[in-house]
């Protein structure tokens, strides 16, 4: 194993002293950067994320050319319904669809859960290929989409403002619900851990779609899932788990296995910490629209950002994926203040 | 002046007793009801908003036909670009558009912000209309949309998922921002003054978009100007503010004049109670996918919300507009389990 030159994130996940926080942003491999839009006018979607050259190249992109402190690398949540036998479609511009959605018993038993180092063999080599690559310049994150998430697409069939298709199903199917949640979490503790043993550093959680329940939903659908999985990687790697938009739940979770928790942007720095206390490394939270701000103004929202979460056991992130819209100078703004705090960047 | 005959509502949102709780939804009027689908197949959207008639007849049907404690005028939030000279488009089933939209000094000097008594005249003859037709049944509730979801709107020109637009114009040109935000607020204060003479018993202002804002900007861009049309209404009738995803608002308006806070289904009502103290009466907050589930659950977690926040200062609805996919007997589950409370109805 190579060693890290920087191990800032790590070390910022134990809760051990850093000299500053790290700073990765969410989506930072593709979307905005030119360089990332060149392959993608050369290749779909799927090559993109099923050539381990191709996913690893794309990676590698921000490291070099944003400065950030981790590299995480380029797939998608909807690799793993992929796994369990159902095709998923994606049409540039429109988002994904999957056209055999999830309804009945029979539709559950008919997932596959085992086989993922076979089936998903293409996103581990992309991981070693990175970390090969990386070179110990910085650690690499991998990452699975939460299982509620999961379970959003598998029901609905696409993206939906309110998700509700998928909540009917929970609330009129409960048993078939949870059953297909835990078909889920299986899955990806089994595909997680592959990742860890094939180069991951660190592997977060995203549950993109946790903001639509309510706490009580979210306890019952979303939270036992998400502690199943930081349980059982915790003796792997560490675990970021970032439910997006559930303020209410930082308490909670902040007595999990989890190392981080990732935050969006509506919550305050400070109400955040008063959740979590010192038990787990907070991560985010920037507003990813703050990005189109002119560039002295993302360096003293970055500043005032800092001041409020403190330096230790934070990592400096945005609070969902970085914009397409987003002008390359000003992402590099926002690493670049985080790395020169206290001062002026 | 009629009397009503029912005043639950009234009394809630001044903090008297009440037998049990009032009831009602956003957007009750109108989209899951059938008979307000035959008006919709006969009329274009703003040909039902603006013919007094038809839009007291919509806002009628719920009364009727399932049973709320309170009438909401069928209208839209967009008539205010409309009254301020924007031209709105609504095309069925894809949302607003605004082909003008607002960019620069000379946009927002250009904007009419007087005249709105005649401009919106067709709002307040089906106020009194609507009023006359109550014949004191229920109480009328009159609305607006709040001057940061209109900016939202006249900056982006559409709906949006991230509104990062109307952030970006925050974010670069605030002066601009609030010289629109403060003329949005001039004519809104406006146009809800001339809807209590009308005959609106209650007025409600709806920040639809707020939540996408961090609790910083939502100080800077949404806060004052629901403050300053609080302020300006609580002498001619009660004004409930529903900035939507601002949990972390509560506490600050719970001290401002408004008389009611509406809240969505991300908080429990416990929580909000704690941020609300014994200051204002509480709205919400029952999730719109819920009434997908089946009846008896419905049921019980109507009563589970109202044990959660009590019967006093408390006015049950969902946490956001219902749905059209909403069976009516789901509808009317949901009302009569408010009034049946304690009991199963």
């Amino acid at each position: 194993m190579t060693e890290l030159k920087n191990d800032l994130i790590l070390r910022a996940l134990r809760g051990e002293t850093v000299e500053r926080p790290p700073v990765w942003m969410m989506r930072q491999a593709g979307r905005y950067l030119p360089d990332y839009l060149k392959l993608k006018a050369k290749y779909d979607f799927f090559t993109r994320v099923q050539t381990p050259e191709l996913a690893t190249e794309i990676t590698l992109q921000p490291i070099d050319q944003v400065g950030v402190d981790a590299a995480i690398i380029f797939s998608d949540i909807l690799v793993i319904p992929q796994a369990m036998g159902i095709e998923v479609l994606m049409e540039e511009g429109k988002g994904p669809s999957l056209p055999a959605v999830i309804k009945t018993q029979r539709d559950i038993d008919a997932l596959r859960i085992d086989g993922v180092e076979e089936s998903l063999r293409y996103v581990t080599d992309a991981l070693s290929l990175t970390k090969k690559e990386l070179n110990g310049r910085v650690p690499l994150i991998g990452f699975a989409g939460a299982p509620w998430t999961i379970l959003c697409y598998m029901v609905e069939g696409k993206g939906s403002k309110t998700w509700d298709k998928a909540k009917q199903f929970a609330y009129t199917e409960p048993v078939l619900a949870h059953q297909l949640l835990q078909k889920i979490t299986t899955i990806t503790i089994n595909y997680l851990k592959a990742q860890a043993k094939a180069g991951a550093d660190v592997v977060q959680v995203f549950d993109s779609w946790a903001g639509a329940l309510s706490p009580a939903d979210f306890k019952a659908y979303a939270q036992p899932y998400l502690i199943q999985i930081a349980d059982a990687l915790k003796d792997e790697v560490p675990v970021i788990l970032f439910p997006k938009g559930t303020w209410y739940a930082i308490e909670d979770l902040s007595y999990s296995s989890a190392s981080g928790i990732g935050i969006d942007w509506t919550i305050t720095p400070q109400q955040a910490r008063t959740f979590a206390g010192n038990r787990v490394t907070l991560q985010g939270n920037f507003d990813p629209s703050k990005l189109l701000a002119p560039i002295p103004e993302i360096k003293k929202a970055v500043r005032e950002m800092i001041d409020a979460f403190g330096t230790q056991r934070y990592i400096a992130n945005l609070g969902h994926g970085i914009m397409p819209n987003v002008p390359v100078d000003h992402a590099k703004a926002f690493v670049e203040a985080v790395k020169a705090y206290p001062g002026p960047s």
